[in-house]
């Protein structure tokens, strides 16, 4: 039989799925649960954006450019540029969602064994997209007790090899739902620029910032401009995590003419879902002040519930739709299962992510977990009750 | 600055684009093109796959399973077994086209280094995804006198060296059209054996079979169950490029399990495509017959015409949509582009791909362009005609 490969071996298996299996079991067993573990929004997709995809009226369902439709990426440009962007429809390049865009920049900017610093803990298939390139990921800490704030500089510096290629942040972040500061970002800019190295900006959860902050992207700073590559997705922004529409966006135009190399071997984004994209773009404001009202009010409802558990500690964060709390006991992962295989209250339990999953440092984390807070309010109420019971009773027999 | 990767550099751009901007500048000047150079067809998606997408009725545009949803694993299961295939629903992971299913296959298979052996000329994109994960490919090359039948068996053991791990066919074939016979089939099945080999069976035209012939994969043959992985897609069988819809199916666990982290570290497939796919497998046989009628038709106007020009020679391909010819010219680059740039009759000109693109060998398949049935008879017989006085034309000035 002939052998698998080693970098298939090597591959991460996605963090989050090693508990599925007991929640399927769980399920079977006639236990409810709510599920904080995943980023699925239950939001809405904006209706104008249904509409598109039911409003269809071709005959031929055809390959696009391998770039993305000249017509949706004007449509992109407008609304990049109404935030500050200043770029042009051809340093936009649609992706079959953000994960591909990841792909594309770390291919298009890394070689095998060049070196990427990313602030943990961070989103865990960051590891995966690293292995397929074969690219070493280099993680600073940040912690809890600081909010997850951006790392100390010195910190970046000491990590920096010859085989530095890029600094990547995901703002806001996932899974600790920090808002980098424009100040935290130029001083990211001015070590990029020191040392020649890429920063690639995740933006998945740019249209979630709360308390009236501002979003501050990479784009919006002088003198890094050919440095930089923007990692965007409609996932989130719209509720529309199944279209698979990102792009990566780009004023280097020797990465882009890389990158598309990369996105002409596979052919075409999705069209209907390009087409919905580009009706998406036209979404209501109240569309987002909706939006932004219910998730400022879940993230309340959800951190100053967690921080009334006893010895459960997390920051309150600036953005995205994840909260990453301490919980007063060892071993998360041990933990979050036993939630799922040996607690239920009124027939109820919780299902969260252990946070290991998203730090690459071997032990950290441990005693932390990530939740999403992807459920109406109710359900979050009756989620922390839960919670809260499930940590008496862990802490009682463990 | 920071460079781009070597891998990016390395990275070849489709050799097919490369003509791109003489066509653009030979529309622009009003000159009217018949597009024979690409397969993207014109024959409508089927209504039933299209009403699928209008009918969408979910709120929130959410992820699917990574592996596909279950029930369009379920009906593709249906459609694969009714074919004879005796295949599980958890035998197949639905990707991101045909594309994204040759990535995974590759990657999950061969390291850094190792090597694949593919019959030459072959789809340019495989090098693409080769060079993606770092993948040595192999060429055996089969030629037109031969009608691009499979090369004999000796020049496969030839090229077999330690780290051979795999040999990958397309069936029927693209740029080709050949069609492998069962025997054929079974001669690369007993290599496969007796070397341990994957075979990789890239399945994109199955539909498209010609004369009454059968097609035979390597999933009908016994023996060989564990090293086989097909690689499928929507794209041409219903005529839905757009969709972004593959998938890749293997009996092997181990194989499945290590490209389903593939799979995960990406999240999700298209939903909207999925809904489609699975109306789709409903499509009536009367669809597919009249297609049938219809590219038999065009192949034989096709190969006919191209028979009949002084100097043209072509096999009569079996299956798929394409055609490659020999023309009574050195250098197909030149012609091609020169048809684009210099000649013109009554206003109108011929795009071809040059026959090069697919060959992997240096200097072979100079004198030959791909041809792709994908326009209409009145238009093939037109674009005949001026292909005709093209040659004529091109002979007479070099
Ligand atoms: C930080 C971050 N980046 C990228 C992605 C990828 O999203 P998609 O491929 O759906 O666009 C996600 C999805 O959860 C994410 O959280
Ligand atoms: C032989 C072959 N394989 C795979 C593909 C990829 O198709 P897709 O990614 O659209 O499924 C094509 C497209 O032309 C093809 O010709």
């Amino acid at each position: 039989m002939p052998e698998i490969s080693k970098k298939g071996i090597a591959m991460p298996a996605s963090p989050i799925r090693r508990l599925t299996p007991f929640a399927d079991l769980a399920k079977k067993n006639g236990k409810k649960i709510y599920h904080l573990n995943i980023g699925q929004p239950d939001i809405a997709t904006p209706e104008i954006m249904l509409d598109a995809v039911k409003n269809i009226d071709f005959t031929v369902w055809a390959y696009t450019a391998s770039e993305g439709t000249e017509s949706y990426r004007n449509k992109l440009t407008e609304y990049y540029n109404a935030l500050g962007y200043n770029i042009t429809s051809d340093q936009i390049i649609v992706t079959n969602g953000g994960s591909e865009a990841i792909s594309f920049a770390m291919q298009s900017c890394l070689d095998s064994g060049d070196e990427i610093i990313i602030p943990e803990p961070f989103y865990a298939n960051y590891n995966g997209f690293a292995c397929m390139a074969d690219v070493v990921i280099k993680p600073i800490l940040s912690t809890i007790e600081n909010g997850f704030a951006l790392p100390p500089i010195s910190e970046f510096e000491k990590s920096i090899t010859e085989k530095t290629k890029a600094i990547f942040i995901c703002n806001p972040n996932n899974p600790t739902g920090y808002l980098y500061s424009r100040d935290e970002l130029e001083i990211l800019r001015d070590l990029c620029i020191k040392h020649d190295l890429y920063l690639f900006s995740d933006e998945a959860y740019r249209e979630f910032c709360y308390d009236g902050r501002e979003f501050v992207s990479p784009m919006h700073l002088d003198g890094i401009e050919e440095q930089v590559v923007v990692l965007d997705t409609v996932s989130k922004r719209y509720s529309a995590c199944g279209a698979r529409l990102g792009c990566l966006i780009t004023k280097n135009q020797k990465v882009y003419q890389v990158a598309l190399k990369f996105a002409q071997a596979r052919l075409s984004p999705p069209l209907v879902a390009q087409i919905a994209g580009e009706a998406a773009v036209d979404t209501p404001t109240s569309y987002f002040q909706q939006v932004k009202d219910e998730y400022t009010q879940r993230r309340n409802l959800l951190a100053d519930g967690l921080n009334g558990i006893p010895g459960v500690k997390c920051p309150i964060p600036g953005g995205a739709f994840y909260i990453v709390a301490q919980l007063p006991i060892d071993d998360a992962d041990d933990f979050c299962q036993w939630m799922l295989e040996k607690f239920e209250y009124n027939n109820e339990t919780v299902m969260l992510a252990p946070a290991t999953g998203f730090y690459s440092t071997d032990g950290e984390g441990k005693n932390e977990v990530r939740l999403a807070y992807v459920l109406n309010q109710d359900d979050l109420k009756k989620a922390l009750v839960c919670l809260e019971k499930g940590l008496e009773a862990y802490q009682n027999t463990h």
